[in-house]
Order: structure tokens, then C-alpha cells, then sequence
């Protein structure tokens, strides 16, 4: 673990600017800066992607699909996130108490803005690969739009080229239902403790999306906690449960201001945005380029990765088979990490 | 409009009973105990079901699939409901407060046991057709199953034999997120009011699912509100208002305790439960059914209805093409009045 301290203001795509902040990132590896690979985290990621708990562990280590005897591999807690990284728990500079709801908006680009700060600091002229899966395939994405000078290659998974009105409405679904737990109040909480319902909550609507109805066959069925139906309102099926401690595990380590903006941010996802189309908008990104898709990830789906892919001069993309639908390349990374290895060691 | 009080009590599936209840009706067509059509509604129905603001309105009227020149139909409102049925928002016998979470916990047999007493007391021996969607069509296949005798024939659309492990979490999310708003409180709330925001999120997260991707693209797209970004917390897309108005519809005129407990009864919803498969559960079931299917409802797929479909002697099973996935019944409903209306007729 270590923290890059930066103390010149970071001007924000909104007009404002951060006064300093702080990026908190894990290195795998031996750092040289000609081959260490940015990778970037999802919604409710940290920096923390490889050994026990790694968010990634089966795509980072020796022999792994990013090889750290090969390569270093560089994850960053998000500008904006909750897990060292300056966002709304953070400090505010004036008067040391959170920033809470006072927090500037930000976006994906701001997010690559202090990734870059982070790369000055580090020495890296040009990041092996840029990497990551949904926000972390989109700050990939637009490291290759903004900076593709600076970075070798990507590999994006699980994104499309802007954020879906699906996937606009379902963001909003999320911060509805952290504003609706009265602890969450006016986001100031956190002299009172982190709200927990919210993110439960979002945790249990997060599973009806990434758990397809498949699995939850297979894991779950129609199973009893007890040996009858009880005729209650409490939970009474296993999935129930299953749920419960899901939501438990989500809402004990998460703070909702954090996925706020993060949402807000994807909310704002469009590499086309400023230019007539995806190609013009892309048509600098003379970088290979891996995508990969799901079958069963109809929320970033396929035929729409490939929109983007028929966009990228040098892109590729795998389609790939999984019951896991959005949540296919944190839950299950055998086939993945097969798939991009040899793009990785290229 | 109508209603019907019974004086003599209900014995539930729980092993509890209801002392009295009273079903709220309305009937569209002239009635006659022989050509009689109880139709049967989803979780957020009511017995308004045609005319203005009802929610079958293309399929019920004069030449319509629902022929009200041939046929009369009756939608009553579901024991537990809250459009004029007996509920948790009724008072309760022994003090005339409502009844609040004292209410019993029922299933979809109970409902269909309340409807035989409505049916009794029109002297209805055989209902011409039952007919409903999801929890209206579980109400249908329930009659089909334990009172063959007593319908002519079926029609259920967007259900299955029982109710799935996704289904079940999509439930519990819905009654999170009432239980989450702090106006829920212990569920006994009428005196200050029904709470609101509660079910403004149920509609937003059902949105997710009745609303297909495309159609979100069609109706919505990444339109703004403003000119542009404004970088706010604030709904910015059009979509976000879209959610927003359908969200203060839906909270200003259900109860959620009404949704708690229907969507509980649908937990319970298991064709077979008690029987060794679901073909001996339906083998005395020898009437003609039609089961309708979208291709695009994940919730209720094609795939399992068919195996549903298997399981009836007298079934026929059409799958049908709608961009409204599993609200496709509600919203789309001129191929469904086509594929329907040859059944009725016959």
C-alpha cells in the first residue's frame, strides 16, 4: 500500500478543481516504469485487487494472465472512492472536517486526470497497458482517447462506449435507494457512522443483475431456511439469506457519498461527447485494443462492445460465455484470464 | 363497481383464518352466471381493469379480445389488496383499526379461495375463462390446478409453474426498499399516511425490468434536461425525470403493505409443492389453456413456460415478440388481444 500526495490543484471537467488530493494505490511487482500496467477499479472497488481479498487475484501474480514477473501492476483507489483515495470522507482542506455533500462532482476524465498525476509522480511516460471493467474499463477507454501516447495498450471489459439509459437508470436506482435509508440524511453522516442500509440495499439490487437467474438456480433453488413455509414476513428462502449477507458485507465497508459520485461520474461516460461520432472520437487511439463482452451481460451487451470495437483502429474483441452476466469478469476469471494473457504478454 | 361481503370466515393456508372479508368488483358487460370471465391482477392492480385509466383496457370491450358483446367480464380486487378488498389497510374486526402487519401472511390460493366465495355468491358454478398476468396468472393456473371443474378454460400470460430464485430476490429487493423508507416505520401507518417513497423506488427498480434497454434508447436515449452537463447530484437526463414521474405516480396511490404482502403470497407460488413434479400437481387439470410468453421477458422466459406448458394436458403455449420484456402484457397488448381473442371466442 502506498499514497501519492499531490498538492497541486487538479482543475475538474466542470469548472472546479480539487485543491490537492490523495491517491492510494497497491503495487504488484517490481515497479519499473517501463513496464507497470494501470489497472482501475469498478463501482465498489479499491486499490486492493490482488492476494487474499484482491478484487482481481485471479488475473494478478506470477504466471497469472498479468504476469508480475513480468510485469508491475499498479491498482489506484479512484479519486472520489472511500478506500484511501481523496473523495467525499475525505478531509476538506479548509476545515478538516469530510467534505461530504461538498465534494465537486467529477468525472471519468477527472479520474484519469489524477491517474495521470500519479503517473508523473511514478515516472511512467507510458503505462504498459491501461486495464479495467466497467468505470475501470471506462477510465481505460478514455486513457486511450485522451492519452494514448501514454499508454501502451488496453483492455476494457464489461463497457461500451457510453453509459446506456438502462444502465442511467439503474445508477439512479442505486442513489435513490442510499438517499432513502434515513441514517444517509444530508450525506453529512460521518461523525454519526457510515449509513449501512443504503448500501445493503444496493448490494441486494446490485446480485438481481450480475447473478443471473441461472445461477441463482443452481446456488439457491427454491430452498427453505426451515423445514416448512413458515407464513411470516421474514426471510424464509435460502436466496433470502443469501442476500442478507451480501447486503451485510456491502453496506459494512462502503460508503454511499463514495458510490454517489462515482455513478454520477458513469452517469457522464460518453467518449463520443464533443465529437460527431465514436470514430472521429476515437480516430487518435492508434493503440491495440482488447475488448471483451459477455453473452449474458445484457447490460453492457456484445452487439454494443462491438459498436465500440468497429470504432477502434486497433481493437479486438472476445465475446465470451459465462452465467454470470455483468459481474462475468469479477466472478469468474478462468476464461478471461486466458483470453487476455497472450495480449498482455505481447 | 361493486362488493362483497362475506360474514363467514376464511380458513387460510396458514392454518389462520380471516373472521370476515369484503372483495371490491367491477363487472364490464352484462352479467350472466354462464358466460362470466373473472380476470385476475398483478401485484400493482386493482379490479379497474377497463375504461379509462384501465389496466387491460385493450383487451376488454365490446369486439375487443375480451368481447364484452359475448362476454361478462369480472376483475376483482386480490384478498390483501388495496383498491377496496380486504387488506392491511382494512380495519381490523376487533378494534377497527387497520389491520397493519397484524394482518395474516396469504398465498395464492387463499386469494383464489376468496374469489370461489365471490363466485358462489354470483352463482357463477363455472367460470367461462381465468384469466390474468403474473400474480393474475398464478391466480388462474391456481384455480386450473384445485378447481378444474369450476373454469372452462385459462389464459395465463407472463407466468410460470412456480415462482424462480430471481424472482424471489427481485421480491425481497421490493420489500427492502418499502421497509427502507423511514415514513415504513412498523408497517402501522395510517394514521399519519401512506408512505410514498418507498414505493416511488419500487417503480424505479420494476422499471428496470419491465423497460427493456432498447426501449429506454427509443424513449429516453442520454437526453438532457439542460443544454449540458451541469455537474450536479440533481436528475440531469431525461430518463432520470421519466423515473421520477412514474416514481410519484406509483407512491401516491399504493399501499405498501399491500405490496409486502402480495409480493410475499407470489414467494409461496409453487405449482407443484406437495406433489412429486408438476405434472401429476396438474394431471387432473384436463382443460384447454393458453399460456403467453415473451421473448424478451427474462423474468418469466420462454424456456420455462414451456415446460410449464408440458406439464398441461390441454395447454397451448404462444411466445410472442414485445420490447417490453415481462411488462409486455400490461403495455403492449395489441399482438396479445390477436393471440388471445380466438381463445375467448371459442
Amino acid at each position: 500500500m502506498a499514497r501519492f500526495v499531490c498538492s497541486d490543484p487538479l482543475p475538474l471537467e466542470s469548472g472546479r478543481s480539487i485543491p490537492s488530493f490523495e491517491i492510494e494505490y497497491e503495487v504488484y511487482g517490481e515497479f519499473h516504469p517501463e513496464r507497470t500496467v494501470l489497472l482501475c477499479h469498478a463501482l465498489s472497488g479499491s486499490s486492493h485487487a490482488a492476494g487474499e481479498g484482491g478484487w482481481w487475484d485471479g488475473m494478478i501474480g506470477p504466471g497469472k494472465a498479468l504476469d508480475t514477473d513480468e510485469l508491475c501492476v499498479i491498482c489506484s483507489n479512484t479519486l472520489g472512492g472511500c478506500s484511501g483515495s481523496t473523495g467525499p470522507s475525505s478531509p476538506h482542506p479548509d476545515d478538516g472536517k469530510p467534505w461530504a455533500l461538498r465534494f465537486p462532482v467529477i468525472t471519468v476524465g477527472d479520474m484519469v486526470n489524477a491517474q495521470r498525476r500519479l503517473a508523473d509522480h511514478l515516472g511512467v511516460d507510458r503505462w504498459k497497458a491501461v486495464v479495467g471493467g466497467c468505470l475501470g474499463g471506462a477510465q481505460a477507454l478514455t486513457w486511450l482517447q485522451r492519452y494514448p501516447e501514454r499508454c501502451e495498450r488496453v483492455a476494457a471489459v464489461g463497457i461500451t462506449g457510453a453509459t446506456s439509459p438502462h444502465s442511467l437508470a439503474f445508477y439512479e436506482v442505486l442513489r435513490q435507494s442510499l438517499r432513502l435509508d434515513p441514517a444517509y440524511g444530508d450525506g453529512d453522516y460521518y461523525s454519526e457512522g457510515i449509513p449501512t442500509a443504503g448500501m445493503g440495499l444496493n448490494a441486494r439490487i446490485g446480485m438481481l443483475f450480475w447473478m443471473t437467474p441461472e445461477v441463482m438456480v443452481a446456488r439457491y433453488g427454491r430452498e427453505l431456511l426451515g423445514d416448512d413455509y413458515a407464513y411470516t414476513l421474514d426471510p424464509e428462502f435460502g436466496i433470502h439469506q443469501g442476500m442478507a449477507a451480501l447486503g451485510a458485507g456491502a453496506g459494512a465497508k462502503f460508503d454511499p457519498n463514495t458510490m454517489i459520485y462515482l455513478s454520477r461520474a458513469m452517469d457522464y461516460y460518453d467518449l463520443a461527447r464533443g465529437y460527431p461520432d465514436i470514430q472521429s472520437a476515437m480516430a487518435k487511439s492508434l493503440r491495440p485494443v482488447h475488448l471483451v463482452s459477455y453473452k449474458s451481460d445484457w447490460r453492457y451487451p456484445p452487439e454494443r462492445v462491438e459498436k465500440l470495437s468497429e470504432a477502434l483502429p486497433g481493437a479486438r474483441h472476445s465475446v465470451l460465455d459465462s452465467a454470470f452476466g455483468h459481474g462475468a469478469w469479477l466472478f469468474d476469471t478462468a476464461t478471461l484470464a486466458t483470453t487476455l494473457a497472450p495480449f498482455f504478454r505481447s
